[in-house]
């Protein structure tokens, strides 16, 4: 694994080395222990294109914790503007000596075309509508905490879809971990492409709920609900929301997932997204190990060392 | 301590060793020490919803002189502006492993709610019109240097207080330290509430200065000084501003202090303002020090250890 | 040396002791040990009253690869839009404890303003159209590094000149260093004291261009052009850019520069950007070399230390 671009390259191996890698970290570097050696000298730059704190800060805690240096690279107002190409702020970022580049953008593709010029490696922290591999993987590392395994696992993912690098990402991991994906969303909410994926495809929300173990909900932006013919955001929310009505139809060992940021009160209601049984908050955590896990295979062999 | 919210919290004790840790910190970690292990392993977020480089610099400065690792998080362009709520924010952070959030928030009670949320420590830098209990305790340790004691000493305290948190704070904190403080301010800058303050009011400045020890003067805002009837910042200035006639009536002994940023020739004059009297400088000085100290009483007992 | 305000305040011992220094330390710092402690307990403040991500992350990579401090102040939101002042801005940091401050600012002369008021180390990282000497010093060294020397050197310059610190400061220190500089500009984009600067001048890219063992391209910003009397950014491309046929014209052994961000096809071609007589890349890397070289010298004398 040189870089993580798309949760699709990962094999059944690479994948449950990450997580069983989040793992062990999790525990040496959790709350008893939370600063490791490990990435020491080591330099990740975080080349953001499109705001995103949480996920940024994510990051960011996971390199720091592993004693990385951490550059923040906002492309707003930066050379982006002067009209640079994302090929010559690469080759910057590497002559500058990052170690690992860690790339949010807009454009579907641009992680990829990102570790065609540099050497270091890069991760993919959401492109376009493309991917989201680590927001896939810290979602696996959750199921398998909460449910103690993922093969055969029935997983819902409810929402925009279309738009979602979630969705995606989660569909091709879900799929080579063994878990078996239902995407509900109304059609107009549906990729075009969404018959080659591996997965089913329901309308009906309702319909799905008792046969899932998990339900992952996404969050939903208002605009894209009124282009999908919606009258209101608060008409989806009635169709597609879980509220505590729909989750009393979920099975009594089914949880609740949701990547944040949530509306409470729109895709999920306030007493579902406190219930013991959502995992919303531990997401965020697994967030942070995972990407230590992420950084650490990725970087950790690279030869650099420390003349301290 | 568990949190540092409101400087009417801080017993006479406590607040006591906030001020005498932060000058044993000013020794060991001053000029000839810089960096201290203490705090190593440990995750401080800067959480800053208003823009207040000042005020945070000062945070990450202390924090990262006692070998904590700084997060700043500007709510501008963040999920904040995705729709999600104060309290989700909160718990996201602490789910990546903040040991201490530093909030600085326009909201008064920010800080308060806050704390109900998260189990690590809040330090309030500064909620709405409400509090800034750090610069109250900077201000405090300023004086307790530069007089040799708070007690039975007389502090004057000038300008905008109906919008001041510093005003507030330096009342509740002073007052705990057994000083008199005498707020200074024509009646539409004053709060409804002043008559609960434990302190005196006056609106001539001139009165007062000659019976004063300390005098601090507060950020003059143009678009509140009209608010305020009158016609022009100018003309405020000419009624409450410290020029160079006002300084030669105060007592010999007496200091005058800012709490920055501040407009040279408005609400303070430059000769003034560069006074061998004037404390403007060593508070900032001293900022770091008192942070220091309070992020060190919060946070290192707090379990979290080192691999390193 | 105290500060570096100024590429003709170098005296040619000065200048190689930089590039002598910068040497070394890619060679202690590059690949195989990244991070020393030399800087530890040192705080450098990267003041950014303009932006330019490229060089506040290679001086703050430069910082943190010798263990110091970083704390980014850029001034858009902070108290200079409070009405602060440049001095006042100094005084606040030189009083949080930096060691070393590093400026750009939008007013020629602002970084020899700042070293009037701080006792740390200023560091001038581009001021107005005045200078920026470490992008002066970073040529010098690739230039070396490629060529072997640099006395009696050939070194073209071509662009805008009148706007371009760049400019400035590469004729000060490469005239120290014994090189013979030729600025090649329309009489329009040159600044009216050229006359004064040790180089010689001309219009004609072409006549200059087989004389010259370096070609340092500079940026167009296409709104000067336009106000440079040509009809648009094109048109100055065509008499001044560099591309295939002008390249063939230089000498095999002549190398092309460029301080970045470069626009491709418009001052430079793609294809000489991308030839490997092309130094573009390596200028950034020895930009980090050289900016370690310079944070050494000016702070690794100041007596702090580290309790750590």
């Amino acid at each position: 694994m040189r870089h993580l671009l798309s949760a699709g390259d990962l094999t059944l191996d690479e994948a449950t080395l990450v997580l069983d890698t989040a793992k062990e970290l999790a525990q040496v570097g959790g709350r008893s222990v939370k600063k490791l050696p490990t990435l020491r000298g080591r330099t990740v730059v975080n080349l953001f294109y499109e705001d995103s704190t949480r996920t940024r800060i994510s990051f960011e805690a996971a390199a720091k914790r592993m004693s990385a240096d951490v550059i923040n690279f906002s492309a707003k107002g930066s050379s982006v503007s002067k009209g640079e190409s994302l090929k010559d702020t690469a080759l910057t970022l590497q002559a500058m000596g990052a170690d690992g580049v860690v790339i949010r953008h807009s454009a579907s593709g641009a992680a990829h075309r990102l570790a065609e010029w540099v050497d270091g490696a890069v991760v993919n922290a959401g492109d376009g509508t493309h991917e989201h591999p680590t927001q896939a993987l810290l979602d696996a590392y959750t199921i398998r905490e909460r449910m103690g395994r993922l093969d055969g696992l029935r997983v819902a993912v409810v929402g925009d879809i279309r738009h979602s690098r979630v969705a995606r990402s989660n569909v091709l991991l879900l799929n080579t971990l063994g878990a078996e994906v239902t995407l509900v969303a109304p059609p107009t909410l549906l990729p075009v492409s969404v018959r080659t994926w591996p997965c089913s495809v329901s309308y009906d929300l309702d319909e799905v709920l008792p046969k899932s173990d998990v339900v992952m909900m996404l969050r939903v932006q208002a605009e894209r609900m009124n282009a999908a013919f919606f009258p209101t955001a608060r008409e989806y929310s009635r169709r597609y929301g879980l509220d505590g009505d729909r989750f009393a139809r979920m099975p009594d060992h089914a949880i609740v997932m949701h990547p944040g940021p949530m509306i409470r009160g729109m895709e999920i209601s306030a007493e579902v997204a406190d219930s013991p049984r959502s995992t919303i908050v531990e997401q965020v955590a697994n967030g942070v190990s995972v990407r230590m896990a992420v950084l650490y295979l990725l970087l950790s062999g690279s030869g650099s060392g420390t003349g301290n």
